[in-house]
């Protein structure tokens, strides 16, 4: 058996590694364009901050340790240029002295990877431009960016951006980030962002979003980048994240399907239409496991669980990929956010039902020091209760409760399933009821009908401003803010205060998180009122209005 | 609708807030025999040691707010006596002033909770014997503790027994901790807690295990303790912390039915055999989710939603408790032990068939600053690879570990599932494949029958005396420490030396944590050698053997 594999990294270099395991006997040759296999390509922007100071701990797997103890033949600086699938045989050019040659293969395994975009504007190849892939991109903003000296621009928001703004900023950089969208993050929910832009600002970056580059001149002393908006940004040179392709052409080149975004399209064996040609990571086109559709997302542990079915497969073992949740971490300065499942974004674009709740707990017990806050969006279906997806931004713990509802929906959970969780509490780490647990009785409520509620980006629609906003917090919390218009009584004494709330109107209740507008609105229900209650409370509508 | 409801804490004061939101027109008494309801009892510790500083934290629900949004009547210093289920009344002693009162009920719900054990030894009543289970005991402690004097001597090294230790130590106090058991936290099996038994020495706590005592006795200035073993220490206190009885008292002399360690029985509506009676919390005997078994465990979460659960059926909401699986965790100076589901310990006395791995990951990738290391055991069906249960010992995201793993044993997830697991990865956070997923890949390995391994605990039976052991680690890391009669030959060169390894003879492989004797597995095996890895390598074994 020989077995080719283009792209050493990620899931690459993990379905050459399980090849060996599966087999003393095969050849295994891993084509690598770069000039390191195996690199920690989601260190780079730490490296280049100043946080990892060791480049060497960048190299996962060197070449040496994948000769000795995989026995594999690493091909560095060889990049492959053709296949030819009747006489199953790849081209492959040395990138060191330009020489060609021919490779045959018995299975040949795709891991090329995604590209970053560069967006066809003028000066988008200036040298000072940079996208950031590989070790060598790397190498060469880490030598830009050792002594401060004016703007650093990063162009696109996502996760890449952030973290390179964030590492721009350790270096001492005035550093400023140019989103497209009205939002950073661009795939998720706006809200649930915010507070995160907010941080941002605080650390020094400087956010223009509902903006872009439209061309890129070389100045005296840098560049000049020239915005839509008429705006003119000094830079002495630009990070280009504004998102990645699937490196398709090889598959494309040969007769492979690719998708609609470009994926190359492959069965849950992770095998092209040809069934010599396995295709893994980034540059495949998954299934979404909520949705079942086709999606593209790339994330490294997929990838490296790719690699490992694809090679369970050439030896004859049953091995399945169960699809992409898009489960999904960026740590943003003192803040994390993260995701799983589906955003509200997405289910509204994929015209699926679901309703939503909003929650704002803390990650331990309150009464133990050094509690912190964090925001919470949980979708589910409105008729099974099924957890769709989840958003968490906060400091310490989000990365807990994320992955938690990622195994709720991997299991196919629903929020009554939350509601039973039994996690470990002691008040270092969570709360009797811990935050999934919360989500998911406010969530379980909502969905059995016992808790009406209403959304903070719902509650200025015509539907709603006839409605009685009753805010039942302290007389304290609501002169520090409130909604425009609302009435204070708060939660302890609404009983005695009945009399002061309209029977003929609806009323909206809300305090600053959800929960004793929910306790108002029990009250005030079997009093015989007709009560919702805003999700997320004034936090979520902060989030959503502003302040 | 009249609930009167037994013990203000936890269980009961969650069933007293669930049933007013349910019913504003029910009467809802909440009989507290201490001062205060609703205390924070597992911040308890950390007052006591100074960590947590205002006593007015602990009081999560104050009798006001109770009183104030919830319409309870809270009637603390008040001990329910005895009931009488024919006329559904109980009778009620005022502690304040000895005062005894009848009062009636429509639905009892009893959450009596569990009192310290105190052995029968001559001496245990002495004031300077202590034991921790509410906020008076905590004042009485925290008043001791206040200037260090000799010894602190803590019997019972169980949850409350490490914490204690931890805090008199903060405290500045020379800590002795003695148990019975040869280990600390003796339901957890033995070579797990080992590390943290290490860790308390480092810390400074005296531990002395195989030992308890026999008497204690007045001394000019504190106790005398005396040992089994004829050892005998000064005390200037002793912390009584040898587990926890159900308070069963009531229920029993009412004639309702307690299990075998005197728990209340209840259906999974929590109700009594009289269906006018429910009971929750730390009192009751609960079924053990994984195995099905009647099961008595103190934890808050569990108790928090049985009050629930007791509220809603009352309000006629169908609601089930589906049994408890055991999560706990501990913080035990700079290190986290959490445990889920069933021990091994568990297992073999309930005699059910199970496979077990270990692990010995990092927290988070390697390559970024701050990775610590972790020790994972996980236990599964060897027939289908159903999770039975889980223990972690390490520093940071052992917690979130053992929530993953507690949502899966929930779900009813197989270890094949936990390779599959999309967990949130970034540097910070975690690794491409995480602790999880790895631990997965070892016991889908061993469950498919591609990784034979050997326990540590098996390594010197007879079937494995004759055996060779092959240690494939680095030279210097042999030199360091190795199983006696190994013979090392690196992974790496294994190759190249198939030569010095006898065909004739069973091979145990092993390294430092099973990854690398994985990979000398595989390979010996293809080129036709006999061989086994030794599950969680040499850091296993020395936790099982020593060093």
């Amino acid at each position: 058996m020989k077995i080719a594999i283009v792209g050493g990294v990620a899931g690459g270099a993990s379905a050459a590694a399980r090849a060996r395991r599966l087999s003393e006997n095969a050849e295994i040759i891993l084509f690598e364009r770069g000039n390191v296999p195996s690199f920690a390509n989601c260190g780079l922007p730490y490296y280049i901050g100043g946080e990892i100071t060791e480049r060497n701990k960048l190299l996962v797997a060197p070449k040496e340790l994948l000769e000795k103890r995989f026995r594999l033949d690493v091909r560095t600086l060889q990049s492959v240029e053709k296949i030819n699938r009747e006489k199953k045989t790849i081209q492959v050019k040395n990138l060191a002295d330009g020489t060609v040659y021919e490779e045959s293969y018995d299975k040949l395994i795709l891991s090329p990877g995604a590209s970053p975009f560069k967006p066809p504007i003028p000066g988008v190849d200036h040298p000072g431009v940079f996208t950031l892939r590989d070790l060598k991109d790397a190498d060469m903003i880490h030598q830009m960016v050792q002594e401060p000296d004016g703007n650093a621009v990063v162009i696109g928001a996502g996760f890449i951006g952030l973290e390179m703004a964030e590492n721009l900023v350790r270096r001492g950089w005035n550093t400023v980030v140019i989103e497209l969208a009205d939002q950073i993050l661009p795939p998720w929910d706006k809200e649930m962002v915010e507070p995160v832009s907010q941080h941002l600002k605080e650390k020094g970056v400087q956010l223009i979003l509902s903006d872009s580059a439209v061309a890129i001149e070389k100045t005296e002393n840098g560049l000049s980048i020239k915005l839509k908006s008429g705006e003119v940004i000094d830079a002495r040179f630009v990070i280009m994240s504004v998102g990645v392709r699937p490196e398709n052409s090889l598959a494309v080149d040969s007769g492979l399907d690719v998708g609609a975004r470009g994926g190359i399209q492959v069965n849950t064996n992770m095998q092209t239409k040809d069934p010599d040609i396995y295709a893994v990571g980034d540059a495949v086109e998954v299934v979404d496991f909520v949705t079942g559709h086709p999606t593209q997302i790339p994330l490294a542990g997929p990838a490296n669980r790719q690699g490992r079915i694809a090679a369970n497969h050439i030896f004859g073992k049953d091995s399945h990929f169960r699809g992409i949740q898009g489960t999904a971490i960026v740590s943003v300065f003192d803040m994390t956010a993260a995701m799983t499942g589906q955003s509200e974004k997405a289910l509204v674009q994929k015209q699926l039902p679901y309703e939503k709740i909003y929650t704002h707990p803390a990650n331990h017990a309150g009464y133990f020091p050094g509690a912190e806050g964090m925001s919470i969006k949980l979708m589910f279906a409105p008729d099974t209760g099924k957890v769709l997806g989840a958003e968490i931004i906060g400091r310490s713990g989000v990365d807990k409760r994320i992955d938690v509802i990622a195994v709720a929906i991997q299991a196919g959970m629903t929020v009554e399933d939350l509601e039973e969780m039994e996690l470990a509490y002691a008040p270092q780490y969570g709360s009797a009821k811990d935050p999934v647990n919360m989500a998911g009785f406010v969530a379980a409520g909502v969905l059995r009908g016992d808790h009406a509620i209403v959304h903070s980006n719902e509650l200025h629609n015509e539907d709603f401003v006839e409605h009685f906003l009753l805010d039942v917090r302290t007389p304290s919390e609501f002169e520090a803010g409130h909604i425009k218009g609302s009435v204070n009584i708060p939660v302890d004494e609404l009983r005695d205060r009945l009399d002061e709330i309209p029977c003929d109107q609806k009323i909206v209740a809300y305090c600053k998180v959800g929960l004793r507008g929910y306790i108002a609105e029990r009250i005030l229900i079997q009093s015989g009122f007709d009560v919702v209650n805003l999700s997320g409370g004034f936090t979520t509508y902060q989030h959503i209005h502003g302040t």
